[in-house]
């Protein structure tokens, strides 16, 4: 037996938080993770982002009742161990990991650095049951051990910890600009929902030099839009008039809302070839009208998170943009105050929990 | 007043078959068209398609309500008038009209080529009330005068009676696999109902080197989708086994049909990165579910017909492939008999009306 597949054998003591039941609330739980094998690194994890998902995963709105669960996805830290076989990261190095930590590698979506839609995709927790057994725990712990071909390198300018939610919901908004061709300068883009998501949009498409206009129900988010996120314009989706007068001005939206409502209108505010993009995960199917669609040429097609290319390729372009989330750090104790709080979409606009710092054993 | 102006005010007797209340039962009807303009061509109509849409008009399904309407949008018969400033065609020239005779000529989308995505459209023959209380008249009838940018080349060996119904069903069914990407040799493509629209679907797809699946509600038409028209293989869409076999092996889905039906499972069917384009035009709004566009960025997306470019582009293609529709010949007394058979869907697979040898004024 080679060292390399003795050390696949051996694991490495965890810790973190884990939901145990529907209630979705998050207690201390140690695990272990694999050794590191020859094409790993492992990871101190410092910051690790709240994905709306990981509320959704916890409280099991998924009905996919996996526990227990360590969530996690937005995953920033420092490389303490490397395999004999890793030759793009040394220990010390900063780097994060997202939704995808694992894939076939071999199928025609891993061949085009599509990791995220294949078959086998191995998430970096498990969310849904896919009736292999095989099972992950997430980055609310203290270390994570991953394939070097799933980890991202951090630029250096970013800070970790605002930057973490990049990796999901940068991931999750860039993808889809970028695939259905919208991130060309002087497009316009609509952006439903100022949330996690959202936010992270508006930054994107101005970064693009898009012309960008925030539809929300809040028109308590219109100042926010407008004078601090840099948005062009804002949108109430309530207000019938304020919508009928945007009819056919935009290429594109991306729609982040989870939560049920119409899309009708939202496909009227497309011009003709125009693209509706869902990202956000509405559990009930939507009532789709089939004439505008037809009369316009228009779309509406979803996208979920960047390959591992183009998750590199994001946080580069945000490196470079100086793009990260708007953030509110929270210690690992104050974890399921911020669930409930995230549930009532009381925080703007992506909770952090700096894990190095607060993560007790 | 120049000629050019003068010939605008001037008028020919026409002669055609409208429907006149939302019976839809048609009958003989005398009215005018324009005098040949600078720019135009009359033609002598000798064939005429019956699409399904004109059944929806006459019937006034789409609620719009604009009688006395002349149906027909795949007409072609021969040059028999140019105005001074025509140099494409000559008089005896085959020529075919499809559904646009008209658009502004300046906006973006008439800059590229795309008439039928233009706001100010004008359809062959009036099918919805926009407003502007401009009426035109269609193809149930003896001549029509058109500004040649909107008149078609007929290939030579093409016969006129059988490549009507292109003009319509064969636009609307190519312009989406060309726009779409899914025309390439190799790709496997559903044809949802084997109705006017979908036999055209499958002979083009096979064109293109595609591998053609037919799904229908009748296993009736199996033998003939695959042995006649060449379908690879056919699949029951009410048989759920059928259905489960065949998930995630279609790299694109022309759905054609009109009536009510389910699309998840169609969705079901596509390859991660799959479309589903709609080409049929349901009333009602269709139930979409979220979750597997966004797992496997998948799109459902609309198409109308192609602009003047691209339809004459397949025109050509359908005369290299020798692609015409099947066709049932019928004379204009019997186009309400044709009507009903449509309705129920009793045609195999277009009715072509032969005007210049039976529609007697």
């Amino acid at each position: 037996m080679s060292n390399s597949q003795a050390d696949q054998k051996d694991t490495q003591k965890a810790f973190g938080w884990a939901a145990r039941d529907p209630s979705g609330i998050l207690s201390p739980f140690l695990f272990t993770r694999r050794a590191n094998g020859d094409d790993d690194i492992t990871m101190k994890i410092l910051y690790c982002g709240i994905c709306h998902s990981d509320l959704h995963v916890t409280r099991n709105d998924f009905g996919s009742n996996i526990y227990p669960v360590v969530p996690g996805h937005e995953i920033v830290g420092v490389v303490t161990q490397v395999g004999r076989n890793i030759e793009k990261f040394k220990i010390g190095d900063k780097v994060g990991v997202g939704c995808v930590i694992g894939s076939c590698r071999f199928c025609e979506n891993c061949q085009q650095d599509m990791e995220s839609y294949c078959p086998k995709v191995d998430f970096t927790y498990t969310f849904i049951d896919d009736g292999t057994g095989k099972k992950t725990y997430g980055g609310y712990s203290d270390i994570l051990v991953v394939n070097e071909h799933f980890v991202i390198r951090f630029p250096e300018n970013l800070p970790l910890d605002a930057a973490a939610p990049l990796l999901c919901a940068g991931s999750t908004v860039y993808s889809p600009m970028k695939y259905y061709g919208l991130s060309q300068s002087g497009k316009h883009l609509g952006v439903v929902g100022l949330g996690g998501l959202g936010h992270v949009a508006v930054k994107f498409a101005k970064a693009f030099g898009m012309k960008v206009t925030v539809i929300s129900t809040s028109p308590s988010k219109k100042k926010e839009a407008v004078e601090r996120l840099g948005a062009d314009s804002f949108l109430i989706s309530k207000d019938t008039d304020q919508m009928k007068a945007e009819i056919s001005t935009m290429d594109g939206i991306i729609d982040t809302v989870s939560a049920p409502h119409p899309i009708a209108p939202l496909i009227d505010l497309l011009k003709p070839h125009g693209k509706l993009v869902v990202v956000g995960l509405p559990e009930k199917t939507v009532e789709l009208p089939i004439f505008p669609l037809l009369l316009g040429r228009k779309l509406i097609g979803g996208s979920a998170v960047a390959g591992i290319k183009e998750t590199q390729e994001m946080i580069d372009f945000a490196g470079k943009h100086n793009i990260v989330a708007d953030i509110e750090v929270i210690s690992m104790e104050y974890v399921n105050t911020a669930m409930d709080r995230l549930a009532r979409g009381d925080i703007r606009y992506r909770f952090v929990i700096d894990i190095a710092n607060t993560l007790n054993a």
